[in-house]
């Protein structure tokens, strides 16, 4: 598998994504190959100070290694139509016309989300069926990790939007998740079809008909449980803006509460924080772009080396499971079988 | 002071209010009385089985209760319509009658709180210059607590009422909080004008002509720990779906999070427990709806006794600080502010 980086995105590149690169590579089987994407004289004066620091790692990682030449860099603060427009020849855009043009099988980038989106939306194209593409986010939960979406790729959604997504999120827990029937709940602020705002009852209504096994709404408090009071959740379905909120909330509570028990604990917070990595949001690295023919793999601006290393293992799982095949099938299922319902 | 509270309200009434309103009591001056709204029979029998339990409370408490009897029941599911056809002659209507005319200066219940929005709304009336009311919900954060609101009144918000919300809230925090001049943030997804969905955006727009201390947008990570790359936040605007997600998704989470960091520091959940009591929503137990001439407390469905005793003080400080004519005030002086710059 070969799988492309952006070495120029993220808050603390080139650093970040190229060390991320070279620790995933150590995590992967020989056959798995890093493309760096980004301005070739720094890749290479980065890649020199990490082997530095690494006797004889050179030696075993650069044949596993190919620098692809992009001189332009998207800025953090650039608009997203940059990628379309104007930098077209950013790492981000060459790095996500690799996986179109069939030179790579994965991307990933810690850069710019909005420029991400847009690159993959006009190289990768939506698959058949979906208007938008959702961020999918794991949370970790007191019982089995949840699949949040969409976390932020679409600020305002229609009732159509959140059921796409819940179509979506279905054949993401089942693939990578290992969910035989994932059960998918709405976030609303309470568990009655009446309640929420319009879309959310909308979307209600919608996914009671959509052949899914929807559990009916879901609240905050359901999330950190991972389960209603009807039972486990695999999928929580909302629109962008609320699903972006609760997931940062979600990172700077951690945190936040990880230090005060500690001391409340009497225990040491490092300790306490190696035990709770699983909230840690480095440990989750990268959420997929749902919904584009092609993985295309979100991760945190801030992210660090160990968060791009768990970046480009998502990606590898993602690629490896056969998601984006299985997601159009299930889409063109779906589409035929409206269709026939249409039609009797 | 006078506090009617809803004896028949919330998923452990009477019990947990009865018991609450003793527990307020006996932390009041002697001055406060409490009036117990709902069906006479009943209450005497729970006011005789709390008394039971505790030597001499009946002689030293019964001339500060007052027992109001309200026949009808307004129950957890039924639709806020009831409170205004129906059920009038119900604990959470003849409760905040009392309120309106003149017979309480405050109302509590933890009873079905769409009734006591459209109770409050229709008996109370929202002041001059708003067009909703708004739940303010107190979060615990590493800093000073943050007021957000809406916290579950409105569902779908225009920009407008997120400025109304701002205006609100301003208030509440220098009344309630001790906030001298306090600073507003708009929740959204990033802290760039552009960030967020439609309403958010305009209100960004509106809330910097707002003649308020607003900092701009804050994220989700910035609400646990109080404060933005701009310094602390006093008060955090947002919708009520949104408000009311990560409302209950803070609770559950830190639920979660306190058993999870217990067990990984090797220390008791409960011990852990107390030493955050701070961040226990049985702790702040009421949150005001905001903007109706009067004050109405809302407290938890689940509220313990000890919730609804802390919901009960809350009732204390709003109406001791003058909150509800303040706001009117303000209200009245950014119109004339507005109508002035409409002349000019």
């Amino acid at each position: 598998m070969r799988i492309a980086v952006d070495a120029m995105g993220g808050d603390f590149a080139p650093r970040a994504p190229i060390a991320g690169a070279l620790a995933a590579l150590r995590r992967l089987p020989e056959t798995h190959r890093i493309q760096l994407v980004g301005q070739g004289a720094v890749i290479e004066q980065e890649l020199a100070a990490c082997w530095a620091e690494e006797p004889g790692a050179e030696a075993r990682e650069r044949s596993r290694l190919e620098v692809v030449e992009a001189p332009e860099v998207i800025g953090m603060a650039d608009r997203p139509s940059v990628a379309l427009r104007g930098k077209v020849n950013s790492s981000m855009v060459v790095g996500v016309r690799r996986v179109a043009d069939g030179l790579a099988d994965a991307f990933v980038s810690a850069g710019n989300t909005g420029a991400q989106m847009a690159a993959s939306l006009a190289h990768l194209k939506l698959l058949p069926g979906l208007s938008r593409p959702a961020i999918g986010t794991v949370f970790p939960t007191a019982g089995a990790p949840v699949l949040v979406l969409d976390a932020g790729a679409n600020m305002d959604c229609s009732a159509e939007e959140l059921v796409q997504f819940a179509r979506i999120g279905t054949v993401y827990a089942r693939a990578l998740l290992g969910r035989a029937n994932p059960a998918v709940g709405l976030l609303s602020v309470g568990e009655e079809p009446e309640k929420g705002n319009l879309a959310v009852k909308d979307a209600h209504k919608r996914l009671l008909a959509a052949g899914l096994n929807f559990v009916g709404n879901v609240e905050g408090r359901d999330l950190p449980r991972g389960a209603c009071d009807r039972g486990p959740i695999d999928v929580v379905v909302c629109d962008g803006f609320t699903g972006n909120v609760i997931l940062k909330f979600y990172e700077g509570l951690a945190a936040m509460l990880i230090g005060r028990i500690a001391a409340a604990a009497g225990a040491d917070a490092a300790a306490v924080g190696r035990a709770m990595a699983d909230v840690d949001p480095d440990e989750h690295g990268g959420a997929p772009l749902l919904g584009v023919r092609g993985v295309s793999i979100i991760a945190h601006g801030k992210s660090s080396p160990r968060a791009v290393a768990n970046a480009i293992l998502v990606a590898v799982r993602a690629w490896e499971s056969g998601m984006t095949a299985e997601l159009e099938a299930r889409l063109a299922e779906g589409a035929a079988q409206a269709a026939r319902e249409g039609a009797a």
